[in-house]
């Protein structure tokens, strides 16, 4: 059902300084970056083999990425996992006794869809799934 | 210089448990599991298309992953991307500003070597080096 680990998401309170860091001590530069004003949030994606750090950072005082910086600081967010059916896959997990924080999953960046798992039903870890756009 | 994501480290008050969920919720397996007791921990490795999520476990009340239970409960602990040269790649991040926990490698599992870098100087979040055994 899982087929790998698309991205993980850092909370960071000021994302030009964390870019900074990246590239200045791993070497790691953002493939893209983008405001979600769905989620009141900038994303910068930096790739590494295959698999994606994405910085998220709040672009209002409401947004959930502030509250949690506010308690934790910059640290690790969540973990997403590429599905190929997301739906098909939310089913698989609620069956499974996950809580599901996306019923039905919503549109993520460039075309994908996504859905949030609740920590609650995976021991206290922050979950995503994401289904790429197919480029048939 | 980092050739991919290793693995995610998840530290977690009860391997057991977590095991069991991973399972029923993700339909995920462990693909082994061993003690660590130069580290106090126990680990248990899961495979997600290639890049793997690291269950550990404190063994011992004085291991730092109790003290980071504590604290948090369970929750994502540290990154780990893959270098193939873990010397060169040490000697870079810290002429780029990194503040090395382990100036030397250590021998992790499976013949690796493996440095962990302070996060004060990573904007908070825990990275691993991670040099794989070599397969020649």
């Amino acid at each position: 059902m899982l087929k790998r680990i698309d991205h993980i998401a850092v909370a960071v309170d000021d994302i030009d300084a964390a870019l900074e860091m990246y590239e200045r001590v791993f070497g790691l530069k953002a493939a893209g970056r983008e405001s979600i004003e769905e989620y009141g949030v900038d994303v910068a994606t930096i790739d590494v083999g295959g698999t994606s750090i994405e910085l998220v950072a709040a672009r209002s005082a409401d947004s959930p990425i502030r509250r949690f910086v506010d308690k934790n600081g910059s640290a690790l967010h969540h973990v997403a996992y590429e599905v190929d059916d997301i739906e098909d896959a939310l089913k698989t997990l609620e069956a499974g006794g996950a809580r599901l924080i996306d019923r039905k999953p919503r549109h993520g960046k460039d075309g994908s869809l996504v859905a949030f798992i609740h920590p609650q039903s995976t021991r206290n870890v922050l979950y995503e799934l994401v289904q790429r756009a197919s480029h048939e």
